[in-house]
């Protein structure tokens, strides 16, 4: 029996995908080939990666001033690769600090310019996200963390400023529609809302790139990837392919537009019933919840206990909080069923039967 | 029909492997989740990733002095790291250039510190192995490319020199015994001898890293992946699993002593042939021949022509030579069954009857 896996990454991917995938990986679409064993540059390959990023323009409606790039590690290569590409020793940039994942962009950003913390909601554990910034006048872009996956907080409304954002989506990419004239470049790991652990997509608006003084590295140079069209090394051939195939299956559903309706039918079910259950609580400002990733408490750790364990007794998987924060933390993408997210209230309610 | 796949990379891996890496992708282990969206932190991949390092310590003989990490990109985010770590901007590294890979290692090394090229192949076109050079004494490392995939070529010595070796062993990893005292430093890019694309294994002396002043990027700091033990951040999964299972299977194989012999006895036979075949000739010098990747030349443009022809109609998958050098190019990595070379053998000698 398959379990409800509310893993927040590496995390669940439509059914169909792994079947797919798990397929090609024996033998490649008749070719009596794996695809684990074929060129990077054989036409197979390179039509894989085509149709990946045409997908992905596609689907965020994203027009021909920007590249983009499937390349390899995490988004946390990505926290110093920004700074280090866009970013001259004297120059500015700014930053909000909403969680451990933005906490680590201002670190790594640090080794290359100047950085500005213009807002952060540390005070409160993260909680919440702020509001109010100033940006100052030297500022050439803003980051932001759309999506908190560790707090389960989530820009619902992205700011509006006078220089370009630079935005990890990691959790949140393709949940929702995207006004990609406001950004300069979004980055956004795979394995949460679109394919495996090992690929890292990066939308960069081209003219932006190339233009610092300092000396990068080739592999680290945003620039020439996007004159090679993220071929220019062997890509992390299988991690794109399933991102591929998972960006087919959301075409199939209708795109961000209507995946976007079902992810706030899902987390609506989830969040009604954290705040009606007696044995329950959300954890965050109600107005930043994240579509993607409920993180709640139990009223007591006897009652966390207990719930627990009866989830995991019921194929409910990976619903725990975050290390340091405890509770419980479902996470809800994309690819998540419905069913899925209704077994979970179920379940919750008739726990709350047995223990309220 | 299986193809016989003569691939530089992605490569052939064994049948086994691809079978059991398909079924992992829908559903691993019967725990009623795939592979791919399961927790990089959940004990079931702690415990692949740990199974990978010990085999690697194991069919290596490598002691606990070292290291061994499993990290994103290719080997071509290693020709920047290994400097990066390993040199300040005022001390000397030595490099051998013996073809296109090592001339990239060169490139990136040198933003990084002083290098010093000690020997080249380069003027004639990289078909033989500098045997004598003289290192500097402020040399703190001398890096070398053990096998050139492009060109065919292959350190039967490895040079004994007073400093460790830096190696890029990215297309004979795991054909061979090493002498681990030697290195200092060992990447290999998976997709070669060890799995898929996606993951470069490194095995570096501890003493070695966290030394330098340099700022370097959390994610580009060995010292941290030394300290983490390869988990600092989510893993490529996949290609780390299915490199796990390749060395489960050299280890049941007998280990790198047994798939040294099968790998000479097919080179030998692959090289005899070229050698006795009238319409063939070898590429590289004969003392220097790699036994992982076989350079030949058919002798006219024609029978080159045809071959490629007669090879791709009789299943003979990936066998022309590299884009800038021509001609013919037959990969015989681990995995490679000795049926695949004689096959080729065979075809080599019918066409040798039809046309020479």
């Amino acid at each position: 029996m398959k379990k409800h896996n509310f893993s927040s990454g590496p995390a669940i991917l439509p059914q169909s995908v792994m079947e797919e995938a798990g397929k090609a990986v024996v033998d490649w679409n008749g070719m009596g080939l794996s695809l684990l064993e074929i060129s990077h540059r054989s036409k197979e390959f390179v039509s894989v990666m085509e149709e990946a990023q045409q997908l992905t323009k596609e689907l965020l409606n994203i027009n021909d001033d920007y590249s983009v790039l499937f390349l390899t590690g995490g988004a946390s290569s990505q926290f110093y690769m920004t700074a280090m590409n866009l970013l001259d020793k004297e120059e500015t940039a700014c930053y909000i600090d909403t969680g451990n994942w933005s906490a680590k962009a201002i670190k790594e950003a640090k080794i290359f310019g100047k950085i500005v913390e213009v807002a952060s909601s540390k005070d409160k554990e993260y909680v919440y996200i702020p509001k109010g910034f100033t940006l100052p006048n030297e500022a050439k872009y803003l980051h932001i963390t759309t999506n908190n996956t560790v707090q389960g907080t989530q820009f619902q409304e992205i700011p509006n400023v006078n220089v370009p954002l630079v935005a990890d989506m990691s959790s949140d990419i393709f949940s929702r529609p995207i006004d990609i004239e406001k950004y300069g470049l979004i980055y956004a790991g795979a394995q949460k809302n679109m394919g495996p652990a090992g690929t890292t997509m990066v939308i960069v608006r081209k003219d932006l790139v190339g233009k610092l003084n300092r000396e990068i590295p080739t592999m680290l140079n945003y620039k020439i990837h996007v004159d090679k069209g993220s071929m220019f090394n062997t890509p992390p051939v299988f991690p794109v392919f399933v991102s591929m195939l998972t960006l087919r299956w959301l075409k199939a559903q209708g795109g961000v537009e209507a995946i976007q309706k079902i992810n706030e039918a899902k987390a609506k079910l989830l969040y009604d019933e954290i705040d009606s259950n007696p044995c329950f609580r959300g954890r965050v400002a109600v107005e930043d919840r994240s579509l993607m990733n409920v993180t709640f408490f139990a009223q007591t750790p006897e009652l966390e206990k207990a719930f627990s364990e009866i989830a995991k007794a019921n194929n409910i998987s990976a619903i725990n909080g975050y290390r340091t924060i405890g509770g419980f933390r479902a996470s809800i993408y994309n690819a998540m069923p419905m069913e899925s997210v209704e077994y979970l209230v179920k379940t919750m309610r008739d726990f709350a039967k047995q223990y309220a």
